[in-house]
């Protein structure tokens, strides 16, 4: 299938991505629908001309209507949904996601699948510290990664089509990567970070030590407000990961701790001059990026 | 001894710090000298006015024209300075210095100290990715927090000079803490946290993942960009507080992996929880701050 503008894209979740990706997609000239439980969401971005039309429950009549099918759901709630609702699905209709981790979701949902519908993950690297489709908002796709994670399964040109949404919903860098290489990647920089920040949060009442707090604390702990909901569920998806670069970082803070605790000071500097380089390395290329794009 | 007018103050160490104190001083309308072996120092400091003399070497007829004397240097280096210079100090003369850690140097000075002078420790938290005089600017005292550490040598008046003498270099926040409160929070703010962004810079080559990097990951290494000299010396002052720091979080860091690999979501949503509720009442604080100064 290639993304004509007659094709009719279905959101199924209308939170601050299912939001977000109506609007641009209705902005972009699309027909779009979505189904939510929440009347009040479908309400809301029927509107403000996020979607043209749309369900507060799966009616087969209306899902049968749509070539595109985008999951802004949880998880483990749209893989239930599949497996409840696809029988009214279109024939050859193409589906996609929005989660966070890949490994444990694309072959779930690629093995339960009707034969000729086809699923490709993808992740767009994009959101704020609020949520709900009240504060769906296209230009957080400004600027920011979408990752295409295709396995052996899908054809090329439905991996087109998949690059060819990022594009449109506004995305600066569409990548392709395997499910694991995405779900290694993520863990490291997106979940051991958050980790990091909300161990380092809850480690004592800081009351006390608010008026003392400079920037180097605040940029450790900035990301320690989180949605708990959210977050322990996307941990647990990619757990064999997140645990393998957690032990990473642990091992390399222990043997910061042993070169301090054993007057080491040739170490210790040792892996400063590391982390400087690289840090420095990493500005030089985020410089670089700003400058081609 | 009062801070009056007519009080000449050496500075010690023409680096960043040294220099800004200097320039501060200068504009306030005291008379400022200075000693610091690189001559290019010296005369950068004296044709941008931050100083009226001053010395590339411990001149002795030099030194004890001051009534206040300022150490902005290393501090295995200005305690061997004090050893090798104090009898050329003037009588009563009142000195300070600016390091980052106290307890390990504010003992060990007064140990050493003439009975008629009087030092008291304290720690200007402010500070560029520059150094040397060349980036010395005053602008950085304001809206940031300094900090004195009197013992129970120290006398009322000399306390009350060594607040005034925060207030004039223009610091918004001036606080009295005990040595080793101030060591356990260093050591927990700024240390640790260091220590957290150096181990997770060092974790692997992130040349292939640049393009993947969000703010998150920018948030917590920015500061693994380091002066491996001065924070060696820093963490190594502050060792014992240090690694009891570092303990803490290490624990809180292995309870929430622990929780993730044995699936108890319940435990993980509860750190979320308690790290989200810290994170906004530290948000607020800061927030009631800017609206009190």
């Amino acid at each position: 299938m290639k993304f004509e503008k007659n094709k009719k894209i279905l959101i199924v979740g209308l939170g601050l991505i299912g939001g977000s990706y109506a609007q641009a997609l209705s902005d972009a000239g699309y027909e779009v629908g979505a189904i939510d439980v929440k009347k009040d969401s479908v309400d809301f971005a029927l509107t403000h001309g996020y979607i043209q039309h749309g369900r507060d429950f799966p009616d087969g009549g209306y899902i049968e209507k749509f070539d595109i099918i985008v999951f802004a759901l949880y998880p483990h709630i749209f893989i239930d949904w599949i497996k409840e609702n696809q029988h009214f699905i279109k024939k050859n209709a193409f589906l996609t996601d929005v989660t966070g981790v890949k490994g444990s979701v694309v072959y779930k949902v690629q093995g339960i699948l009707r034969s000729d519908l086809e699923f490709i993950g993808a992740h767009p690297m994009a959101g704020l510290e609020s949520s709900g489709v009240e504060n769906a908002d296209k230009k957080i796709f400004e600027g920011a990664n979408y990752i295409v994670t295709p396995t052996e399964k899908n054809s090329m040109e439905s991996i087109e089509l998949c690059k060819t949404l990022g594009k449109v919903l506004g995305f600066k860098n569409i990548s392709v990567l395997t499910p694991e290489k995405h779900d290694e990647m993520i863990g490291f920089l997106s979940q051991l970070t958050h980790c990091i920040a909300i161990s380092l949060m809850v480690c004592k009442d800081t009351d006390e030590l608010s008026r003392y707090t400079g920037d180097s604390f605040r940029d450790l702990t900035r990301i320690s407000k989180i949605n708990d909901v959210m977050w322990s569920e996307l941990f647990s998806l990619n757990k064999q990961e997140l645990i393998k670069q957690m032990d990473l970082f642990e091992d390399k803070f222990q043997k910061l701790k042993e070169y301090i605790q054993d007057d080491d000071i040739e170490k210790v500097r040792d892996m400063m001059r590391l982390s400087t380089e690289r840090r420095k390395k990493c500005e030089k290329s985020a410089a670089k990026k700003e400058i081609n794009n």
